[in-house]
């Protein structure tokens, strides 16, 4: 705490992300990356041309992206907002559209940093309790709301909504800003972005963390009406007018451009994540239902101390404390290899 | 307008960045971007391992890189933040330090995001003209204040002021954070990071944008007693987890530690800056003293309208409309050849 810190500032509670050990060798099964490398179209386009170009500022409005963003999902250049990263677009979104007089409605039971983007720009917020089953029910969402925010599918519980019952959402809530994080739809849900040009209040968010395996170099993007995406870059060009250099656009329009490669990574996510769901099952796992890239799942044992024995042989997963999910940890999809080993490690520890 | 925005987007009055025309072939004064390319040791390091590592997150307290600036600048790694460009810190350190009941001060004629920042983020302010000679004068700044900021040299006018003044000014205000913003200090200036050890209440802003031509790869960072970098980590950890890519990590440590290279080209720029400055005065324009990588000058003849006459020729400089400067140009620093293209095109426009 210093004198010069403003009342703000003293209030904060940050973010925690999950941690990012300087160690090799670990089995990193505790911040939902991708067990692939990125599109390996990637690595020849960062020649010397592209390195002498990057003493030139990159374009502010990214447009070759966008283009590119807008081409995949059929829709204008217009409609679509990139950021550094999908963290950047939700905290910029969150100041354009949610400090309002009525209070912003989220889970209990969500994306974490939610509540820290409230804290930071003064935005009242209720949250909604997820049903005991941890289905988000959106019927629980009341009419009188400032906007309302969930991921689909939800993090940490990796339960997708269809995309009817988001529908029927818009249709009841018109008069304030619905923002769909789909940070893991790629994994076996169904995107929202079709319902873009029929509900002007809806806004999609993506990233490319996840299932096009760019965590490394921060890229997220916002779909929906152009007037919700231009009120968003009001906030960007207040805030920081050139967020998306000039090699992380080139590798997120590669990565949008090599289409078989993305499809073939996303299914054997989906095909490795229902082997390990059977495995954890067969060692008395209770395994939510994911359309994600990770498995929510509460063990036969204590889960905090079988998180930290999984540690000691080199394998991190994720334990939240919040008491709903204390008895559950997060695991992302590896490898096959890796899944292998995560699960004879925990044959062995369960068998004590 | 879009009845989905908050209020304090439809009152915003976004910063204007200079133009980044896609076009090929023109001669780009208008940024203040580096005529040289980055340091030629980056390319090799953008190989097929690193971005087969673009699948993991990047090191979210940026370490390797805190390290390197600390060891350049001989401080500790704890005195040190990083952000996507300066832009991006400098918001930051708006919401960290300026939100206060007494006003934030700043020149008159400065960085035109300042303002911005304060809309962004309801901040007070009160600008102090420059003297009419465009020069900076601490005296004239009151000690009741909620914070101060400047750039040395200041832009776009490029003038520079000496160590002892800012010291003198340190001396006198101890209650509110000052923040020396040195985009440009590596082209004939002193940078005040060699007073923050002793002043609690100093932060020294830099970018790799210009000295270090990484314009395009987006980083910038502060330099401070380590209770300030700790406040600016809270913002940052309550808006973006992971603001500087794998890559731009990896670049800023090659442009770093080839010091060498820095030297020659900063020289260059002085040397060519200084040629450019006889040719201009030669010429009949009034140039003001720079320790900056541009000039800023008052033609002989209207502004605006050179400027435009300018980019019929295919060469840029940039125009403010601020009544104050609105006689004056602001000329980047390119190559010898780029220079000596501008002022024969400049001799053909004049004799008209």
């Amino acid at each position: 705490m210093s004198r010069y810190w403003s009342e703000m500032v003293r209030q904060l509670e940050p973010y925690v992300p999950g941690e990012q050990p300087q160690i090799d060798g670990l089995i990193k099964l505790n911040t939902n990356e991708s067990p692939f490398p990125p599109s390996p179209t990637i690595t020849a386009l960062l020649n010397e041309e592209l390195v002498e170009r990057l003493r030139l500022y990159p374009d502010p409005e990214s447009r070759r992206l966008k283009h590119t963003i807008a081409g995949y999902y059929s829709v204008n250049p217009e409609q679509v907002f990139v950021g550094n990263g999908s963290d950047e677009v939700l905290a910029l979104l969150f100041m354009a559209f949610f400090k309002q007089d009525k209070p912003l409605l989220f889970p209990d039971i969500t994306y974490s940093f939610y509540k820290v983007y409230c804290q930071l720009f003064g935005i009242t917020a209720q949250t909604i309790p997820l049903r005991d089953d941890f289905s988000l029910n959106l019927d629980d969402y009341p009419p009188e709301n400032g906007g309302i925010i969930f991921p689909n599918p939800n993090a940490p519980t990796a339960i997708g909504k269809p995309l009817a019952e988001i529908e029927a959402l818009l249709e009841r809530n018109r008069d304030s800003v619905v923002v769909v994080d789909e940070a893991y739809i790629d994994f076996g849900g169904e995107t929202a972005i079709s319902l873009v040009n029929r509900y002007p209040n809806l806004l999609v968010v993506q990233t490319l963390s996840k299932s096009r395996a760019l965590a490394g170099l921060r890229l997220g993007f916002a779909v929906g009406a152009a007037e919700l995406i231009h009120g968003l870059d009001r906030v960007k060009n207040s805030f920081n007018s050139y967020p998306i250099d000039r090699i992380a656009e080139t590798a997120a329009i590669a990565a949008f451009d090599d289409e078989a490669y993305f499809v073939a990574c996303c299914d054997k996510v989906i095909a490795t994540r229902e082997w390990t769901r059977q495995q954890l099952q067969a060692l008395g796992f209770s395994v939510l239902p994911s359309q994600a890239n990770f498995l929510f799942a509460r063990p036969p044992v204590d889960a905090a101390a079988l998180m930290a024995q999984l540690r000691e042989n080199r394998i991190l997963v994720r334990h939240f404390t919040a008491s709903r999910i204390r008895d559950y940890l997060r695991i992302t999809i590896g490898t096959d290899a890796q899944m292998e080993t995560f699960i004879s490690v925990l044959q062995q520890l369960l068998k004590k």
